[in-house]
């Protein structure tokens, strides 16, 4: 099967998950529902669920295991972006190419959007029918800690604060570190950990292998947020300068950024190593995050 | 023991468990901590760790997972609250009598303290030390549904889509069901579920008596709001009928409504029958909660 053969196969099963984990429209509160369906469905690159899989790979995890795990954290990633996207954050009115969640309802539907999403994500984690119980604290744990105040809610604290301040390089990487990081390494490790447990050793250098690709995400974030138009994008262009963030273009310019995204990739490959062919799709996963175009 | 001491010994203890539940300032970011805490430490009526508790003492559970359980619990409920008091929701500045998250911080933080408080609520439910794997997985289940579009968020949803509206009893019932009365009765459920796995019976009861308590939570939350002042409640009074929004008080009058609340405790007091002096603590809790003065 070629990358592209797998990866058309995954997303379609996740879609699928997706759509069966998400609260029917019609149960009640109906526009709530909409609204979750609206943010989750029909969009974005699905690069959460693309690591579950390939981690999975791994450790012979079953379909179903890595479906559960895919949609939460999809749906933690999509809470993010809801929240994110609201006028007292990032106040932002474009997201994967259509209107955000507070523009299309309104601010209050956001806020819950983004809240029920969280909890929705937990209860998928508790699908007795996809995980076994030991799959399920585990994962729970990991997708929290990943999510809370040490991870994505915290970067996104530091981020906020840091509008207009002139970050060195290695607060610039500690705040992506929590605010994309946590959750693509959190993707690499639920996918590893919903099949057989792996030892200590093979957890280590799948997040050597997450620390490199969610770093090298976030470098050509930064890159495309300056070379690339909204259109292409699905969501505003040039908004991280406008507002002031410090990125790694910022920082250390478009060519350097470039030679680091291009370093983070042959990082992420090296710490792949000791897998061999099994460790394949997530090889080819960390070539897609560098050479992606939107 | 009288309540009284029980009461006194069993908040202590829900004390120091947040308090050690809680990201410490020390770690950053800090400022997202310290909101965490201003949140959640030094107020509150802690109604659903005294559930909890409570219906603990019908399975035997031990202290570490009861406090476990609460800790959850109450951070849920105030991460509902600062969102909640959010202007984008009913845009209140006093809670337990202090200002809000968002007078005190700001918009962004308090969306990120929400946030993080839900996450940290699922952190501290799969702490292995305080609970066994079972416990963990059924309890983060609990919560999660409690909390989610069906439950908690749903509630909130319903509530918001209401305002002005003409709404029947039934409907104020399954508003209130889902917005208060979700996160109550997993109080109960999780304090049972957090010792020796209760049967089916059992759990029926403990339904049937958490859903009359938190239905004569509200009704009493709805007399409160008319008959006393800001200072004693710790936060705005009045602001349910200023906003437009029906109440038990608008819909069947004030009288009618204290009638119905003596009548909930009469019917969680019978639901609790079958259990004789183990359920000592919840019988007076509905006491408590239907003649509590704010």
């Amino acid at each position: 099967m070629t990358f592209e053969e797998w990866t058309r196969a995954v997303l379609a099963r996740v879609e699928t998950a997706l759509e069966r984990y998400l609260p029917a429209t019609a149960i009640e509160p109906a526009r709530l529902h909409e609204a979750m369906r609206y943010a989750v469905l029909g969009g974005g690159k699905r690069v959460r669920p693309l690591l579950v899989h390939a981690a999975g790979e791994l450790t012979g995890a079953r379909p179903e295991a890595l479906e559960a795990a895919s949609a939460a954290l999809e749906m933690i990633h999509v809470y993010s972006l809801v929240h994110d996207d609201m006028p007292c954050m990032d106040d932002d009115d474009l997201r994967r190419g259509k209107p955000t969640v507070h523009v299309q309802y309104d601010e209050a539907t956001a806020l819950l959007v983004g809240d029920a999403l969280q909890s929705q994500a937990f209860i998928v984690l508790t699908d007795e029918t996809a995980l076994d119980t030991r799959a399920q604290a585990s994962l729970v744990r990991e997708l929290a800690v990943a999510s809370g105040s040490i991870g994505m809610a915290g970067g996104q604290a530091i981020d906020l604060a840091s509008v207009g301040l002139a970050l060195t390089r290695p607060q610039l990487e500690t705040m992506h570190r929590m605010k994309t990081g946590a959750l693509l390494r959190a993707s690499v490790r639920m996918g590893a950990l919903a099949g057989t447990v792996p030892d200590a050793e093979v957890l280590r250098a799948l997040d050597v292998y997450a620390a490199a690709v969610g770093l090298a995400f976030q470098v050509v974030d930064d890159i495309l947020d300056v070379t690339t138009d909204s259109a292409t994008l699905g969501k505003t262009a040039g908004k991280d300068a406008m507002a002031g963030k410090p990125t790694y273009v910022s920082i250390i310019g478009l060519d350097a950024s470039r030679a680091l995204a291009a370093q983070l990739r042959r990082d992420a490959h090296d710490a792949l190593a000791p897998f061999g062919e099994r460790a394949r799709r997530l090889a080819e996963l960390a070539d897609l995050v560098v050479n992606r175009v939107s």
